[in-house]
């Protein structure tokens, strides 16, 4: 969202290579529209999603709890203000070291998938809090994810059934119904399944506490996207539906939904020219691609608006390609981008809803080029 | 190729994270071989696959020249030693205001691949030779490039005639095969469309004199490759071909097959785990993936050597992938990667024919993961 805040910084500011700027009031608002939406979950901010301090700052002063994928992001949740009780870590794959250092820390919450995970955590940080993430289908979502995270439901009963032999404590069962999930009942399945699992370890004389509904909310690129409180009210049925009088704690944690449209990209058109006499569309190069930032253009999976001072000239497709000598270096190609006839060389170009999984996604220093530069404000 | 003096200092040193360790006498020999094998051609070593100063050190000192992507890479050759007539601004997307500082520093080798490029050449480095990138097939690369550089050879005629109009000199043709070429005579075609270039040049009255090879030599991963010796006499058979007794200047632009095998990534495994009771493959987690160094198996492209201290007992099919919450850090699933049975959580593997583009491509920090360190001995 190309606010007004973000228009006068700017104007005010000048950058030889391509900037971010995050406007702090739309993580705000966000994040409060997802208390409103939501009043009896817990929200646990994806740090991955952006780490910024001054963001970690503003919302952990709001109440926020953090989703941590690294000992790392939990160090930044803390010196941000968080309480060791207000964080998950809720990475799947965590070295043991990791697991006793965040044990060290305070943390009790961990995720597992696994039941050599789930060893490793007892291990480490005997008497915590577990949840087993499960496999979930992503119908409905613009980047439905790969199988890497989660196991079949059978197997999460077996790991949670584990879990008072292994010293730590079952706790619930989390999923993720796929990144930029756009239909607000895309939490059904994984919600039904969850309640299955319940059922299975009450027969085992283990009650689980905790469904931990993900992330997945998105953030509007293009389309129009439903509101917080349409997915709240969407989500908070279906766990009726399933839970009935007895609806458990719930967690969402989203990233996406909270720092994407906070965020604009300035960047600059490098270049503009043709591959032959009569080739058909143009190729607009920028000072940015996927290795300074745009790493979700991967596959052509998310695509940002992307706005210039002259959008009321006519439009044509373009190929759109970032500026390193990599080939694969290419933002739009096999679904080409409408820019303006008279883009030239110089113009300013602004990508919007870049709040995340830009910064920290940079390359270090591919092809000499200077990770993407972020102000928060 | 895991050195002796690789394996001695990886035994005396530790690390909390992966590393990349590169031994500089495997880019001496490779340097070598290159000139041996094309003693009439300049080497000019791509500084994007891997610009640690040590390298640029060594290749400066050894004679070599450099093809840079960027300013600031340019700026590291020089501070290496390379002086301005070893370099060529390679990238055929510049800012104006890059190629005015390039010529400041004394760069006067520039690449184009459009006339909106030359202009900027003119206006901002007037005088300097420019050569002209073509489209080339890459057939027979195993990882053939995109459109993204090069222009057809009938408009390549138009853009090089225009260059003294345009106050540059029109002074060769390059193209690039597509990386890890692994047939000798994978440079047939395009030295064909060179030389046709020429003949059409000569017809102006304007006489090229370089011919730019590029690179796609490659480096060996998993399977065998030619050697540099085989590489030039097929290049050299090829020149005389087209160009009979008048063949022109050439240059190489090696990156990969300089760099690739003088590198080796030590890293941990993380997590091997199932993802149900029935799965017939593990998913083996590594504390290194995708965004950590290993960007290059991207649709699995470049399948690494990996090696493990079990290698003697049995092996198994295995999904490999990285340490992220993000569900495209995945190394090889659709072809699997067979790893021994007996591997354990917290076994090191050595990830060979890892020196380029690893430590350049790392995130910032995605997910709070430090980028790949680096020791180059």
């Amino acid at each position: 969202m190309v606010t007004q805040r973000i228009r006068d910084f700017l104007a005010a500011h000048t950058e030889d290579g391509p900037c971010v700027v995050i406007d702090l009031d739309v993580v705000r608002d966000n994040y409060d529209a997802f208390r409103r939406a939501l009043p009896d979950t817990r929200v646990f901010y994806a740090i991955k999603a952006n780490p910024d301090v001054a963001i970690l700052k503003l919302l952990a002063a709001r109440g926020s709890s953090f989703d941590c994928a690294s000992l790392n992001e939990i160090k930044l949740a803390m010196a941000a203000g968080a309480t060791a009780d207000r964080i998950s870590f809720g990475n799947t794959i965590k070295k043991q070291r990791d697991i006793a250092a965040a044990y060290e820390l305070g943390v009790r919450l961990f995720a597992v998938d696994s039941i050599e995970e789930l060893r490793k955590v007892g291990e480490s940080a005997p008497g915590s809090k577990v949840f087993c993430r499960i496999l979930a289908d992503g119908d409905g979502a613009e980047w439905p994810l790969s199988r890497k995270f989660g196991c079949t439901p059978e197997m999460a009963v077996d790991i949670l059934a584990s879990a008072e032999y292994n010293f730590v404590v079952a706790h619930g069962v989390s999923f993720h119904v796929g990144s930029q999930m756009t239909r607000t009942d895309g939490w059904e399945t994984a919600i039904g399944q969850a309640k299955w699992i319940f059922s299975q370890l009450e027969e085992l004389g283990i009650e689980l506490k905790l469904v931990n509904l993900g992330g997945g909310f998105p953030a509007k690129y293009l389309k129009d996207i439903p509101t917080s409180q349409a997915y709240g009210e969407s989500i908070q049925e279906c766990l009726r539906r399933h839970f009935g009088n007895n609806i458990p704690e719930t967690i969402i944690e989203p990233g996406r939904g909270m720092t994407g449209a906070a965020g604009v990209i300035r960047a600059e058109v490098v270049l503009v020219s043709r591959k032959s006499h009569t080739d058909a569309h143009r190729w607009v190069y920028l000072d940015i691609g996927k290795y300074g930032g745009l790493a979700e253009t991967m596959e052509e999976a998310i695509r940002y608006p992307i706005l210039t001072e002259r959008d009321n000239d006519p439009k044509s497709l373009c190929v759109l390609a970032g500026p390193t000598c990599d080939s694969a270096d290419v933002l739009y190609e096999r679904n080409m981008y409408p820019l303006p006839d008279t883009l030239e060389i110089g113009d300013i170009v602004l990508i919007d809803c870049a709040g995340v999984y830009t910064t920290t996604y940079s390359a270090v220093a591919f092809n000499g080029f200077e990770p993407l530069k972020s102000y928060v404000i």
